[in-house]
């Protein structure tokens, strides 16, 4: 057993991670640290949890937490993750980060994007992204994981394999994102009111969502060269799932066969990657850690369409993914 | 041509009463007062306004309304409203009031249900209650009319006839509610929160829901003694419409056909009641003003299936209905 | 390892059932058999198991599934159930049955809302009832469990210890159900069209709905006496989930701490009841086997609100339930 | 008043044509023409009209229908549309044709598109196409008026007026669009089966949607040249609801202020065209005429977005709006 500690656990990763985590065979929960002073019952934050587990929201110190826990999943918010993360780490921890922290290489984007000075910035560059389907072995050994993002995730796993294979151009990448609801989060807004959501649909965040630089980032990676990438998101009246169509050039003579013969090849081993003929529905991965992908020619552009769950392939999924790996249990231990 | 004004403009109800009278041929809205600083246009509160109505929301003195307009649907939430209205009344404005402050014949069930003293107790029991079903004539004369609540329009309809012909036992009536969201107002909480709420159901307010003795009085009034009613709300995931399913005893030897025969010859008349053979569905009220009312007889026990539109006959359509008859206007002006 | 089979296999219950399975420690699928000749995969009919489960969909003799299995999972149509099952038992395999057939005591019963000759009524009676928390030790050693029906789930957990403990009247109480749309099953009708559905809620099957004397039986069996129900089914609109609200008047002197308290103590060794406080929403139990329950005395009745997920302890998480009980398995194997 | 029937009153467009008429000032619906035998009355077909109107299908000839009104809303599919448009005409009536017939210059195109022979190649070219905001003067005189399609009402709106001005390049172009359930028309399939699209989303018909010709003919119109169009049509869990958006390149120089300011002066004096700063919701336009549009230019791309209800922008409110154009009435009527 692994002993596992969750920061920040009132919000929807932290629930569904506590869900996975219940179902893991090899991880053991020992403590959900969170800043409310009265120590409440997980179950009171959580209702679904009742009877489930029998944990408090504790305050703890770094140090208390990691003197339980020998992994750490950081459900924090960006910028407040990278000043306490190495704290763990100082400690003896491993680090399993679900901000943007740590996923982007430069400082000078992550102040452009997220409005600050970043906190930690000498190990930017150095923490691997927690996408095992791209750094199964650098995450193997990591003491601390980026976990990915849940869009870029959705776009980066259709388009990365096309980009290494050189069967598109990097250079005008279109991403058009649809995603549920529970992707903006548990804080009560107008936007996710529901007579204000249900019922409708929009584009929000045009052109500077934060994920941006992210999904550029490993395109760019992937592609050996800058990938230029317009990401467009959407809010979609349903709970979970995110479904994003991407638009690209192929490379001269590219054909359909190729793409889907080199998306299949490429993740023929992967455990949590579906490549499929017909066009996936965010239901057939939805509550799963699957991602579904297809690709198209269509009038002289590549369409990819993917689906994941955006709280588990997108975030809780993907870091017990990850902690598998960090600790040698078997990769789709917990999420069957 | 009738000069109104609104008073409370940011939310639901007030959305949907400025949609009924733009199209109103006789209404025109001269005011929207509220208590934001900076004079917002409307559309800025409420996008799906744009282009259709150029008016801002302004704090505007009692005096100040009055001034300008001859009816004023009063927005605000109880206890507020019976400070207010009575400045709009005595500055010669006539009142449609939308809060529970003058549907209550008495101070102190006021004060038991709503945790305080009422502002304007004299009042009480000189208001008629706006179901024109009901109270017509008095509602056409009326300074002031208290617009009844979403639940009790959806139970009171159905059940007033039935206890008026003395077709069923007043002592035990068990009314059972099922509403949209709207009906849980604008302001994001964590109940209304899309991811909370949507794809799931819950009873709220068991016992304790401020309409139980609303709808007491007016089935205590059209039995003619004291009533019975044990009230249940649940939350449905969908935008708007209640439906209420009803349980009580027949009098002995009473039939389906005389409940149904009832109902539909006490409201041959009425323009927005429909009495249908068939299991009404929330949306084939939805949107409208009409109430739609079955009646069963099953194992021994009458069952009223009832549906409204909460923001519509339940709210901001009843308003308007009264509106006419206030004014002299068609009953249906508008409501088509 | 136990040898399931699982016949019929294209519903939302097979689904369902198949997910479970998937995921239990101790079973092994051998074979799902339905009548499409073709043999396609399971994933072309539900696309959500692609690459989780290797298997078509195959015709097979009910000699040929019991040569591979020891247990059958049939969900098949009332009146066809009973019709097979008696084969699966001679050829040696044990049954549990998903159809109402083996759910009523009398054949006469049955006929009556079934409309159709029982087609193995000897056995009617014999069969125990798949409620774990009540039949326990008879399910452990059957050869055929009649698996209970959705509806009445929800309905005999909240209510059969408050009549065994006499707490409550058994000759009058009232079910009043609210359903996802899942439980009409999967074939396209108008009532289950999205756009029918969807932002929608009605009553349906008003009492006649099939489910009836099964609540009665069973409530019926825990009183001691027979039971008055009306049962009230409603459609809402959400994937899954069934809140049952019921009514009923209490024994005198009867208090709700003796409610919460009666109902606590008989769970208290269950692993898949929650007795609670709070007012339980279908989204706390979603996707679990859990059934949540809690009690109020309101105005002199008694009522219940309950949840439950239809497709989990509504159908195949009770059925795994019971095949865990019955092959010797711990009970929550594959459910948790 | 303008005698007005409507050819094939089951479907959604039907209904909804049907509503908005009702509210017409100058519209009286004088039959109601379809297929079935036994004379329903409309309100057994579409419950939410009961007590609204007082009309049966009948089953009428051409003739039978001209001889009784003076337009004919044509709601039948392709194909059978224009063997019957050309018969109401011939009898003297105008016609409004909701199917595709007419849309498309090319007898070859609809061929290719559409699987069959076109019935009416004659009239093709000579059809103005059904949107004011283009074509008002033609569709003034004009005895058929082929209403536009939804989703290339969607595109062409934010699109022509950029195109027009030479802002856009029209050789690449991609419009991303997601559309509501009830575009997928009133008959129950497994794809608007609601478990299986509700909670979900999906692309379909990728490259081979039948709009995608109609919406690079009116691009092409507008450009002055061929205009290469990639239509990607997305299913969304919401009754109604369009939310298209396009992805275009702009020629040098242009900047995003001139998009808005080209859209807003070219729609400045339409009534149902909205250029708004924000990106607007689906909800915004839900149940009126209204078209809402927004551009951007992101990362060297002009983006729009462009949102439309519909069932009434996209089908039956246009339609009304060109039969105000073509009768003489207020081009608004009905439509407030």
């Amino acid at each position: 057993m692994t002993r596992v500690a969750i920061i920040g656990g009132a919000g929807y990763t932290a629930l569904e991670l506590i869900r996975l985590l219940l179902r893991h065979p090899a991880a053991e929960i020992v403590a959900i640290s969170d800043i409310q002073e009265n120590r409440p019952h997980i179950a009171s934050i959580h209702p679904s949890l009742t009877g489930r587990v029998d944990l408090c929201l504790e305050k703890l110190t770094p140090a208390e937490v990691a003197a339980r826990a020998e992994c750490v999943f950081c459900c924090l918010p960006h910028g407040v993750s990278a000043s306490i993360a190495p704290q763990f780490l100082d400690a003896g921890a491993r680090v399993i980060d679900f901000s943007a922290d740590y996923r982007l290489d430069s400082a000078e984007v992550f102040a452009e994007w997220y409005n600050q000075k970043h906190p930690d910035p000498d190990r930017l560059g150095k923490v691997p992204y927690g996408l095992p389907e791209l750094f199964r072995e650098q995450i193997r050994s990591a003491p601390l994981v980026a976990n990915p993002g849940c869009y870029p995730t959705s776009a980066i796993l259709p388009l990365a394999p096309l980009l290494k294979a050189g069967l598109i151009d990097p250079s005008d990448i279109v991403v058009d994102s649809k995603s549920g609801v529970t992707g903006a989060g548990r804080t009560p807004t107008l936007l996710s009111h529901y007579p204000e959501c249900n019922e409708s649909m929009c584009a929000y965040n045009l052109g500077r969502h934060r994920h941006t630089p992210e999904i550029a980032q490993y395109l760019g990676w992937a592609a050996g060269e800058k990938a230029g990438v317009l990401f467009t998101p959407h809010l979609v009246p349903m709970d979970r799932g995110i479904l994003s169509t991407t638009y690209s050039r192929p490379r001269d003579g590219v054909t359909e066969q190729q793409l889907l013969e080199t998306l299949s090849s490429f993740y023929a081993n992967e455990p949590f990657v579906r490549v499929v003929e017909r066009l996936p529905a965010t239901k057939d991965s939805a509550t799963t850690n699957f991602c579904d992908i297809t690709a198209r020619i269509v009038r002289g552009k590549v369409i990819t369409v993917s689906c994941i769950d955006n709280l588990i392939k997108g975030a809780s999924g993907a870091a017990v993914q990850n902690f598998n790996l960090m600790f040698g249990h078997p990769e789709a231990a917990g999420l069957a």
